[in-house]
């Protein structure tokens, strides 16, 4: 199982302004290689306050990209996973709106009447943990139903979280030549953060794509 | 005139863990480079939050470096600078320890008797601005006195309002190869930050040092 964290900062490391509003940090060929990134996993997850800000896709719109994965025996789209602990993920969000496999992972206290709406929308909800989603529990079920590479999306509080859990293989950032600045935007890693043992990462890759420099680093 | 930022953070922007802790980011080439650059500028800048949470004294501490300025007919030390609005640099701060000239700037509203215990240390106090220290007159007035080219060490509320006011010239960044996370860490770009017109930075460099990777920008 690989977990494979990919996101576009600013240089100040944020993922968007304080208004969490999205911004275009990277360019052209930047979102054509997170498109290939996408197409070589089995699912693509992010956290709840992704989908809230951005209501994003998440899947392969390339045609040559979904072929490749139908010549290798994948399914055409990745699987769209979402870390939404009490449901609150909207029945109209584009990630349910059927043009790939969805599963919603939630915790056991979620709401019925939520979880029901979304599984009205065509998803798997999928429980692991009590009042907030357990992780490592997640992953183990992920892999369980063949969801085994696993590209995560952000936002930083769920990224935090992955590392906080040791579940982070390869984290890819693509890091544009801009600056956000504010202490109350989002970072590539939110949370509580870490006061000390904080992860030794081993930088193997740097690579200059449009404006800016795509770093990749060994966890 | 040229202002130049210098900072180090960790791969998800930030500058120091939420304690405000500082921490070994990067290795003993960076640190030696860091040191060049202090020796090859008029003066040194932070603002007083760094004072009080690091308590760096800015010197040149090399013997060779400090030859070298005297050669080209400089003070043998950069003038440390200080943004202090309301006078809180302490008197017993490293920076008041009289190895190297200081210049603390503050508002003209700063408390007096605070501004009279920074004098008595030893340190030249420079008003500019009426609550806050006024970055754009403040610069000017270093640029009167003869210090021209400007490092500025930090922290991240400094170095946004140094954005904001286009006070910027050039900006490095050493990025290590490690994560902190946060919500409430220090970022190198903090303040209330940019929800519009952003800064277009002109990457010019990208250098592996130690572990991790000096990212250059022309602002
Ligand atoms: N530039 C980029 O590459 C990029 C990528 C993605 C997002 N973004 C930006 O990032 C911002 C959103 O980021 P975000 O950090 O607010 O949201 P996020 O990480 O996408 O989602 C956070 C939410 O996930 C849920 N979650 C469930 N289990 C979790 C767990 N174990 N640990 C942590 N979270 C868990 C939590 O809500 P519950 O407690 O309700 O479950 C949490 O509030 C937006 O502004 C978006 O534009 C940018
Ligand atoms: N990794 C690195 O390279 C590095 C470098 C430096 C610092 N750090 C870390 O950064 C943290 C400190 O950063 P910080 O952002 O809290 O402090 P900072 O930027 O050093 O200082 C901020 C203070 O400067 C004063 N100031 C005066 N005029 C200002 C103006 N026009 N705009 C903005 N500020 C002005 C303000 O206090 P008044 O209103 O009272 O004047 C403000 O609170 C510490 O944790 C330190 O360890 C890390």
């Amino acid at each position: 199982m690989v977990v494979h964290v990919n996101a576009a900062t600013s240089v100040d490391g944020k993922l968007a302004s304080r208004r969490r509003e999205q911004l275009a940090i990277s360019g052209p060929a930047d979102f054509a290689r997170v498109e290939r990134v996408r197409a070589a996993n089995d699912a693509v997850m992010v956290g709840v306050g992704t989908v809230l800000a951005d209501d994003p896709s998440l899947t392969v719109d390339d045609a040559e990209l979904v072929a490749e994965r139908e010549e290798r025996g994948a399914p055409p789209q990745p699987t769209r996973v979402v870390a939404d602990s009490t449901a609150r993920t909207p029945p109209d969000a584009r990630v349910l709106d059927g043009s790939a496999p969805t599963v919603v992972l939630v915790a056991s206290s979620a709401p019925a009447e939520r979880v029901a709406a979304i599984e009205d929308a065509g998803a798997t909800v999928v429980s692991a943990g009590a009042e907030r989603v357990d992780l490592p529990a997640a992953v183990d079920e992920l892999a369980a139903r063949g969801l085994v590479d696993v590209m995560v999306e952000g936002g930083g509080e769920l990224i935090f979280s992955l590392f906080e859990a040791s579940l982070v293989d390869e984290l890819s950032v693509y890091v544009g030549s801009t600056l956000i600045g504010g202490r109350d935007a989002p970072t590539l890693a939110d949370g509580e953060g870490f006061v000390a043992d904080y992860p030794d990462l081993d930088l193997v890759g740097v690579e200059r794509i449009d404006d800016g420099v795509l770093l990749r680093y060994d966890c």
